[in-house]
């Protein structure tokens, strides 16, 4: 049995862990990390958990945290993790960090995107940036494993064979995300409430959201080079899911069968990530509570362009589901136990 | 390995049906019946199923069905199920039946709300009324089984303690229910179109709803005599969940505690039902994608009312995962088989 | 000219009186009061307001404010309007409150049910309650009104005509409302964070909303003594609307015509309430963004009861249309200038 | 008193245009045209329209209508308008074709990209596109004019300015777009059910919508010659509005200064277009309900482009409001009479 800490639990993303661990058979939660509610009930605060967990809340206390479990996961906000992590820790715990404190591997990028410092630089190098279907060897033998972003997960996936395999042009890529507001954090934020959303669209963070150096600097290691491209997040009325839109410029001429065959090559095997059929386009609400990445292409000869479109749901694939995906990957567990979910509809 | 049958595969019940019986240990389905898409790809249909189900759709045939599987599910406009069900079929599989044709024991009664000629009247008296909590015992000797409405699910499970024990008067009963719009079916309708349900709510069938005398019947047993009551229903810009605020005036002064125990008194040992803490009241988003029934009351002494309310997915408990319940007990399975299902949040 | 000026400007009451007022061609806005945004542009606040009004927000001072204007609309929290006012005021401008500080004759009930001390009970004798349909002449005189509420516009409208003429027993009536997230206001809470509204549906203070009260005592006055009711508030996942369902016995046996009749004597000259046609029932999307109450009626000869429903869109006849409604009554204006506003649909 | 005819009065456009000439001082509206309910009151299938409307609609028959009105709006599908204007028609009144039939010159590229045979080719060269904004003069001499398509109202305003003054490379141009569903139209179809457009996001018509060559044809004219560009059109699960996202490369540093200098030379004395402040983007939320297009940009230089915003309500600048705009500039009104209509928010 594993054990596994949770710090945040009580944002949407450590909720999403607690759903998606209760429905693993070989791993027990023991501590529900959550400073802003010490000693309170966790089913008190997500309530779809009473009479499954029952649980208080507890602090924030990793090094006190590394002696009762076999894996930590922290959901928290940038800064942390590498504000408590350390040597002795790693020594005794597996850490799963899902936010970006250790996605970087430039500490000064990180620096310069998120404005804070980094606090512990020294564990940026062995740490493995989690995207299992690209990285999955490394993250057997990881301590720390950076998981992924939510849109940097689905912009990636999207487009890695194609950039792997130089069919597109890198400089040209553009990448328009749409995300529904969870993935906006649980905080009371006046653009958050229901009526701001509601009935409402956006771009934010035009040219300067966070994720895009991630997005860059994965797609540069495919691309065998550093590479620069446009990412655009959009707010859209909705719990759950991203869609990112995919445009690039095709370096020579290519048929659908070509390109699918590429998808295909990279994908076949994967379980959670499904190239559709010809013509059936990615939709969030399809892959919702799953694990599943769906992902299609069009070719527009028109434009010389191809269009690439990628879904997932952004607090499983995007976040929980992807980290529990890489605890099984660390403890040798089978990838898809606890993450065989299937897509909930309507 | 129970092998199931599906008839009305591609509705959004059977659709549910699909996704909980894939979870479920040791059943396989081997039949998606759907006569509006025979031959088709059963993904095609339902997206979220590509990769996870290959099949493609057949006739609504029942007797071919009888054969080849263990249990037939229907899940069927009303009439369907009562103009094909015969001797033959059942002595040869267990049908449930998730539509209206075996629940309602007075034949009349059935045909003045229903509009239609009841085709199997002889089948009516042998037919369980498949609410597990209440007919347990005789759903685990039926060979038919009539899976309740989703609106009575929940309004009689919410009531049902206090009416049996006498604390509320049940001719002052009065429900108002709440639904999401998937109870409305995937039929093309304009009064479904996002644009007229998106923003808006409006109260239907008042005076008239169908589940209104099935209500009756089973809350009239807990009575032990015949009642009438108010049911409206209303139709609310979400996909899934049916809130039921029920209303009935006390028949003699009781405490918060008397009342609660009368509650825990019936439910403790429920699995599915949970009545919630002091103050918490029941949210259908806390029971999305779960068959759990959450349960709280409210004593009005300025009124001398209690205000009962209840809370389900009503493609769940409502539908599909009660019709499974109602199988793993007629199959002398654990009864929560497949139904260990965390309510998905947000 | 009409010289207005708002205090609490920047709340959805306060940006809806906007709205209208801006299509009113005898007003002009002089003070946009929001002590939270002093100094800010308006449109920085309510980014609809870009190009259409370029003042800043000002303090919340009625004292000064006294000098400037006609009319001061005050569309704060319970308490501040009565923390403000005085003679001095009143005997300048006249005061259209849309809290609850003048609504309520009894200030032993205003107190218990508000749970604060009332700052300024000598006017409370004075004040008007602002519900045009019922309280024409005396709003004409008016120095204060108190302006509905917004579950009681609808509640109160909805069941008047039956209880004036005694065709129900009030003492069996029982309101079962429903409104959209911005009766919450704008006020930065988790509860009211799209996430947490979307795809839900609860009742929220069961037996003990403030508005129960002021309903009581309205419809108290229609049937000549007081009377005691049932009022339950939900929370629907809709930005505007409420719909009111409220059912209670019949005193004797009607038909629908002479209960037609009825409502057609009370409203047939009324602009803004619309007794809809037979079988025709309110929903909240067909008088949104208008100052509209569509009611309608269905007598229940099963049940001896008849179920009385009204929609209006809280934030117009439910706030501020209505107390721009009363401001024309108070100045001598159409009762209808800027309120002739077509429902928005879809 | 303009005399006005709608043929397509009961689709969402249909019923828009209704709602904006009921606010306009000299317009009456004299034909409600729609065949599927023929004899059946207006208000019976928009029930807002209660009480304001005591029409019955007529049948769609432009001959007939040409002797009773002054102008014939059609609110039709593709190719109905062509089938049923000729000369005599437009001798005696004005149309504005709501449908693409005479929007763009080249018959060739109609019928590729309609897959319907044009009708009336002879009138193509006489029709205005009724892109106020650019084509004001033209549009005011006009017997025909062409209304603009959401999307391309949307689209081509956004870039309008940055074409022209050659400050993007056209050849560069994506623009991804995401509307709210009313844009779907009214019709009865499984795709467009609130359950299965609520909770979900989509791409579709990729690389194929056929507002494509109706945006490229007038950016074209901007531009000075052909171009091709990319346009993505998205499903929002939102009833109203259009974000048009759109990406281009820069063909020469610029600031963010001469960049609004650029819009604010085209835009400064339209009454519709708000380019907005630094930093604010537009949301379609803030137009909804009016006939503004908000519109703003941010340079990105690390990748050498421009990333352009324009946010409209479908319904109002994407239809029936920018009707109405051209039928004012048609019959010498204040061009925005019934037009000055507040956005409505929540």
């Amino acid at each position: 049995m594993i054990k596994a800490g949770i710090i945040g639990a009580t944002g949407y993303a450590g909720g999403e862990l607690v759903r998606i661990l209760l429905g693993h058979k070989n791993t027990e939660i023991k501590w529900y990390g959550s400073r802003s509610y010490i000693d309170k009930k966790y089913y008190e605060v997500y309530q779809n958990m009473f009479e499954l967990v029952d649980d208080v809340c507890l602090d924030d206390n990793m090094a006190q945290l590394a002696d009762q479990v076999d894996v930590i996961f922290t959901a928290t906000p940038q800064g942390l993790c590498a504000s408590m992590i350390n040597e002795e820790i790693l020594s005794k715990v597996k850490v799963i960090d899902l936010s970006a404190d250790f996605r970087i591997k430039d500490v000064k990028i990180y620096e310069e995107w998120y404005k804070i410092p980094h606090k512990a630089p020294e564990f940026i190098p062995e740490a493995v940036y989690g995207l299992c279907e690209i990285n999955r060897e490394a993250v057997k033998k990881a301590r720390l494993v950076a998981n992924p972003g939510c849109y940097t997960t689905c912009s990636i996936l999207t487009c890695y064979p194609l950039v792997k395999e130089g069919i597109i042009d890198p400089d040209t890529l553009i990448i328009d995300a749409k995300s529904g507001t969870s993935g906006a954090g649980r905080g009371a934020k006046v653009d958050n409430l229901f009526c701001e959303v509601n009935e409402n669209m956006k771009a934010y963070s035009v040219g300067n959201h966070r994720h895009t150096p991630e997005i860059e600097e994965q797609l540069g290691y495919a691309a065998g080079r550093k590479l620069t491209l446009s990412f655009t997040p959009h707010l859209v009325p909705m719990n759950r899911g991203i869609l990112a839109t995919a445009y690039a410029s095709l370096t020579r001429p290519v048929t659908y069968e070509e390109v699918k065959e590429i998808y295909d090559q990279y994908y076949r095997k994967e379980k959670f990530v499904r190239v559709l059929d010809k013509d059936m386009y990615p939709q969030t609400k399809w892959v919702e509570g799953s694990n599943f990445v769906d992902i299609n292409f069009k070719i527009d000869s028109r434009t010389n362009r191809i269009i690439m479109m990628g879904a997932i749901d952004n607090l499983v694939k995007g976040a929980a589901g992807q980290a529990v995906q890489n605890m099984n990957l660390m403890f040798g567990e089978e990838e898809d136990e606890g993450l065989r979910l299937v897509p909930l509809f309507p």
